[in-house]
């Protein structure tokens, strides 16, 4: 029976299976030593012989588990018997056992097939995963229901502008940039919670650290809430459940980046400003006026956040109406019930509650210039009886980016669409 | 605070406040029936006035809970108080409070935001958030690695046919048909185990009641397989979860469809056959040559098992090469290691072990006359070592389609997609 390489440790003494891929060859002369890899991690394999092996091949390898101090994790391996299940050829395209801080990231994502064998870059999907687990598992324990909506969709959301067309048949539909009024509807069929985990895709022709054109959107939408603060209220309790998950779970890869996650007590103090205050604290700080929240001022206000609340995050809420799509919920001013989180410098989350009067959804249609009759379907919702909802939405791979310290949001998306990457 | 409908029990003789949707009134003079309908189920409220409101509308109603064995669930609310939250219009588009077998297909389709509030309908899609569930469940049970891969894709796995095309800024991309390559990718860098739940896109002209243009797949692939038994045994314990969980959270679900599902001991009990034999069986019962496992094929197999094995399902295996994609595993006599699963007279799985070695890959690119520089990314994972592997897809509306014995797949789908359809 095949052991893992993270149960070497429990059988000193016996005659052991190992499967897996040669991470490293060091030949000293007289012996050998080679990191065998699989998906729990890596053990060292000796052998008196000469293997034919390259690296990256998978082998299979049958030996004695020996204890050595000196070894990764004490213990190795004395093969008697080494078998290329699949050999590697030579010229590896980017290395597979070096740090990954060396390659640039058009190295990186150029040869993503070989560069996620890199166990650093690997280690961030392997997070990634958890925050899937417990962003769904924390939603379920709020009895909400997980949906699945159609990508394809007819006009956006706030019109036709940021979205990729697509060929269906003799006509044309187009990628969703959320799924923002099917989890309206779907709160409004009677589920009244529901999350929903999908792709969502933005035509910006952006080309920043913060940008991807298709990412995963964590979607949440809820029915009976009063205000924002409901929400984000609700949005900390998951931020609680998805960092207490990956702490305990993913121990080595936070320790591979150097990374650490808010605690409870942490996520607790996470301020909630308004826009104007948000302004208002960014000018002091610039020394300059400040007419809207640029990537520079979420920096700000994160920063702000540290020294004031110990914590590098802060909800700012209340924006005004004309920064927000037609269908947030507007209050006096100007203003809107509406929300973002930003986090370590970057929003992660942008929510609100949203109209749920059919009167004033067909006034704020007009106010924004829009067509009541394009938007027939959705105001269907409103028509036969909505209960006030709110929502949010998170960005996984910027939630994976800001946890880790990535530099770049690509690097958080397994296989990244950019403004000019549409492989491998 | 709020109290549910189903909770309503457990609080006689106190004064509550329930949120919800006016599901049915009934006004006998003296006394008017409001049944009030919330994400929980629903509750019997009673008032002497004359309610303000409309079937559908979403109310706050206060009042106190009373015995009374006449009422459903055994108690009902006397009302003190109601407040109209959200008024609907008279002129619902299709009944919500019917029993929806009397609606035709296309008006529960056309007017989907409101069919979806049908109690009946709406049960589908409780039951298939839980078939995500534990799905999930299990595959992490047994240590795969939730993925979540681009559908952007620049060509199909088998070329170009059956691909939407999308016009991504200057160039063309595809909706991709399965995340094949990219798990298998990601099998091959060192996760070992994968599974994805996403989208997946058929630009096929089909308009049956098994098919869906976009549909959600299940996908699980998996390294150091021997044989597509392995890939079987593992699809088995999966149903099991998942067959378990709604078993036991689903029951109101399974009951408003009369649906059951197998248990273990009948999962135990699905025959394997070969496509060779599957044809024999089919063959005599329909006393006619057969050629290849159409539709109605695939309908006397499962009863076939059914009547020999006790169970409504069949695997298939050892299918032709030609009926096959170019990456599946060929054996002797121009067969391979694939799988279909049949369950209750429906393919819901196609699978099998793939090609890990890169010299038998080319070989069959040649043979399926497809050009290798075409598929330049997907070889590097084979040209720097990949374990021998496998997998599957699991159709999440199909299974749902059969778990409850829905007539159309469409019907499993919140905003189903096919040739004509592309709203709501």
């Amino acid at each position: 029976m095949r052991i893992l390489a993270s149960e070497v440790k429990d059988h000193i003494g016996e005659g052991i299976t190992l499967l897996g891929w040669v991470h490293r060859i060091r030949d000293l002369g007289k012996i050998t030593f080679i990191i065998l890899r699989d998906r729990s991690g890596m053990v060292q394999l000796v052998t008196e012989e000469k293997p034919d092996v390259t690296v990256e091949s998978v082998i299979k390898a049958e030996g004695q588990v020996k204890k050595n101090d000196k070894a990764p994790g004490g213990v190795e391996v004395l093969i008697s018997r080494v078998e290329v299940l699949s050999r590697a050829a030579h010229d590896l395209p980017v290395p597979v056992n070096q740090d990954p801080k060396n390659l640039g990231l058009d190295a990186i994502l150029d040869n993503r097939i070989i560069s996620l064998r890199n166990p650093k870059i690997l280690s961030i999907f392997k997070l990634q995963s958890n925050i899937l687990k417990y962003f769904a598992r924390h939603m379920r324990s709020e009895d909400f229901t997980e949906i699945k909506t159609s990508k394809l969709i007819g006009t956006g959301t706030e019109g036709g502008t940021g979205l990729f067309p697509v060929q269906y048949f003799d006509t044309k539909v187009y990628l969703a940039q959320s799924p923002q009024f099917y989890k309206q509807a779907m709160v409004s069929s009677g589920l009244e919670r529901v999350f929903e985990i999908g792709a969502a895709y933005r035509a910006e022709k952006h080309d920043t650290p913060r940008h991807l054109n298709e990412y995963v959107s964590l979607d949440v939408e809820m029915a009976f809430i009063d205000t924002e603060h409901d929400l984000m209220d609700l949005e900390v309790r998951i931020l609680k459940t998805i960092f207490n998950g990956i702490r305990r779970d993913n121990e080595d890869e936070l320790s591979q980046w150097k990374a650490e996650v808010p605690n409870e007590e942490e996520l607790n103090r996470i301020p909630r400003i308004t826009h104007d205050e948000a302004k208002e604290i960014i000018g002091k700080k610039t020394g300059s006026r400040v007419f809207e929240i640029n990537p520079e001022g979420e920096r700000i206000l994160c920063q702000w956040a540290l020294e004031e609340h110990g914590i590098e995050a802060v909800f700012v809420y209340a924006f005004p109406r004309r920064k927000r799509p037609f269908y947030t919920y507007p209050i006096e001013n100007h203003k809107t019930r509406s929300f973002d989180l930003l986090f370590r410098g970057l929003e992660i989350t942008t929510g609100g509650r949203r109209i749920n009067e059919y009167d004033m959804l067909l006034e704020s249609i007009e106010r924004f210039h829009l067509k009541a009759e394009d938007l027939s379907d959705y105001l269907q919702i409103f028509k036969y009886g909505c209960p006030p909802h709110g929502g949010f939405a998170i960005g996984l791979e910027r939630l994976t980016q800001k946890i880790l310290g990535l530099a770049n949001v690509k690097e958080a998306s397994l296989f990244p669409r950019d403004r000019k990457r549409t492989r491998p």
